[in-house]
């Protein structure tokens, strides 16, 4: 008799946007007129950068010819794009990371989830609340915790408050120890950034205890003070307890594209029961290979012309676009008055709900009267209650029309 | 202190292919004028049919522009793919597979392997011995086998033989239940097809023992009888005990280009430990939507071309093409007094190796003495010594330079 995985059935109701998608799909079905405008789901909605297209449209017309037709690529990765990231996301910012630390994959999502394939099961693992979903669903399907209690809150997690109240920093733990920690900054959902004395904070702290730190550094384009980390490895000593997650997703708009990376640098290990060191770019190495069979040759060629001159212009145009979206927001969000946060170093903009409404009140509310949809901040997290994430991630058109609707039905 | 998953340490040596090419590396190195012909890894070498490029290269265009840009798909693939995947490969041969129950997916591999994850660590697994090593890879990262012996064989997998006393066919056990079975026709590495009756028989079996198949059909496109099924769905109550995995790799050689099918009807279930009965449909909705996030839309546009009626006729040219290498191969092989299987159904052809080589000794002397390199059949598993793979995926020219150098040195 073939047995399931039981750990899923503790997984709360649906994963967070397929149930935004839900309640969407249902409204529209229920009003087909109305003009709904998603500033929900951190989708990219400009068109990809014209060198990527080009990359693309080159190596497409590669595969129509035996004598350029590319077959099974290395699992990791084409070393002319591992060592275009290697050189201008790290090498160029003091980073001493090389080409084969790095590899290619598909998404940051399936990565921030895969990497436990290589980690035990009697890790202590902390995350942030509010947080990205992945890092804790794919904890519980991984049998990591317990059940989940009323509030969402799954036994056996840490969860570090980033709240308004202590500025949405994570705090380091002082009264429990740690095995692994989960950091995204700038961050989803609060549009947070981490200073290089925070994350040097929680590089410190991992070497005290032998921790993994799981940087999410997807958003690092939208970083405008350049005396902020983009990546943990600008911090000292990260290369002894931290892997960095990066996407194509949010810079070049590769959400539909499919393109990402995973730095684990050699130096990186972790103990196996007989207290021996085994070093995880080997394990990762080895999954990648069983498990992967690497991300297509087109899109890597477009992912590569990111580093390009004229891609480097692009992906600096559309950030800055949506950075002007997130400016409009936070501006009309705070005359309509409202408290916001984030949206400065992040495209997205994190609300307080006004008093008296819940995350998924305030979904509801601005879905059915100004036929907008956000994302309900306890959807996060226990402690994002009260919270709604606003994405820059839509036209300015919208972006403007979406402000005036929010404005006239919730003038506070 | 973070901790690894010590199951990996146990994984033998390096996975098949990775192996492989580190000997060709090295071989090459040494020998920079050597001119290699690979007939190794399965991997395709004509170009892809132009109706898929013709697809890929206007989805790119769509992406240059924001009102046909596409961001984020359904995790579970576009409905205008799945729903060709429905007709075409599964309604028009019988099958009652709704579009809904298909998942696109960036690979087979990929997919064979996460299946896992959503199923229970206490299952009793059968493979067939010579098998796909990533069956088997797998289900030890996920600690689901002892240790390896000396044959390779790990503690806790049933292996059923799969070798020319039997006829390649995989028979059902007899004397120990199992909850898990793989099985992969047309087959890799033994070339080896099922008959209608011998699916039945398993699926009788695993009906019986409330027992799931894991199917494999990657090469069902090289199927040449037309009596002979592609699906295990076109046998009688497969829906109730089947996952069929299917690839565009082998047929439209999309094995640099990623894309593949998995098939999981919605009346299959599986049970948790109180008995109740779980579908595996909602389970693997689940983990894709949560650890996956589709399938590269341009990618997507290129297989949904392979259905068209000039994709169609090019994937057909695609497989005649390696199927006369087949023949070719065999021909030539048996000429030369050697004893070879399969490459009739499928692009695998089985070499006994001569008397007294095992399946290593004939891969270093075939890349010493011809330059040619093939696949040892005991990296397939113990019933693979003595075995040796040839693939059919290469060019006319190459097969038979390949053919005339191995008959030169091999001749028995």
């Amino acid at each position: 008799m073939v047995k399931i995985n039981e750990n899923y059935l503790k997984l709360k109701a649906g994963y967070l946007f397929p149930e935004i998608a839900r309640r969407v799909n249902t409204f529209a079905e229920n009003n087909p007129d109305a003009d709904i405008i998603k500033l929900g789901i951190g989708d990219v909605t400009e068109p990809l950068p014209q060198a990527c297209c080009d990359a693309m449209a080159k190596a497409v017309d590669e595969m129509r010819d035996r004598a350029t037709f590319k077959g099974y690529g290395p699992e990791q990765g084409y070393p002319w794009l591992r060592e275009k990231i290697a050189s201008h996301d790290y090498q160029r910012r003091g980073c001493d990371i090389d080409a084969s630390e790095i590899f290619i994959s598909d998404g940051s999502k399936c990565d921030t989830g895969n990497i436990l394939d290589i980690l035990g099961d009697d890790n202590a693992i902390a995350v942030t609340d509010p947080v990205y979903p992945v890092y804790v669903d794919t904890n519980v399907m991984a049998g990591h915790t317990g059940p989940a209690n009323d509030e969402g809150k799954y036994e056996g997690l840490l969860y570090i408050p980033i709240t308004a109240d202590n500025n949405f920093t994570a705090k380091v733990p002082t009264d429990q120890k740690v095995d692994l920690i989960y950091l995204c900054f700038p961050n989803n959902p609060t549009g947070a950034v981490a200073t290089k004395e925070h994350l040097q904070e929680w590089v410190n702290y991992a070497k005290s205890v032998d921790a993994l730190i799981l940087f999410d550094a997807a958003y690092e384009a939208y970083i405008t003070d350049d005396s902020l980390p983009h990546s943990i490895y600008e911090v000292e000593g990260a290369k002894d307890c931290a892997i960095e997650f990066r996407s194509f997703s949010k810079n070049a708009g590769f959400t539909g594209t499919r393109c990402a990376l995973t730095v684990i640098p050699k130096t990186l290990t972790a103990k196996a029961s007989d207290g021996s060191e085994v070093q995880l770019w080997q394990l990762w190495n080895r999954r990648h290979s069983t498990k992967f069979n690497g991300v297509s040759y087109i899109v890597q060629r477009g992912a590569e012309a990111v580093y390009s001159e004229q891609g480097q212009a692009e992906v600096k145009a559309l950030v800055n676009f949506y950075l002007e979206n997130a400016k409009i927001i936070r501006e009309k969000l705070t005359a309509a008055g409202l408290t916001v946060y984030g949206g400065i170093h992040a495209p997205y903009i994190w609300v307080q709900a006004p008093e008296g409404l819940s995350s998924w009140d305030l979904f509801d509310k601005l879905l059915n009267a100004a036929n907008i949809v956000g994302t309900p901040g306890s959807g996060f997290g226990a402690a994002g209650e009260g919270y709604f994430r606003i994405s820059a991630f839509n036209s300015r058109e919208n972006v403007n029309e979406a402000m005036k609707r929010i404005t006239e039905n919730l003038k506070v």
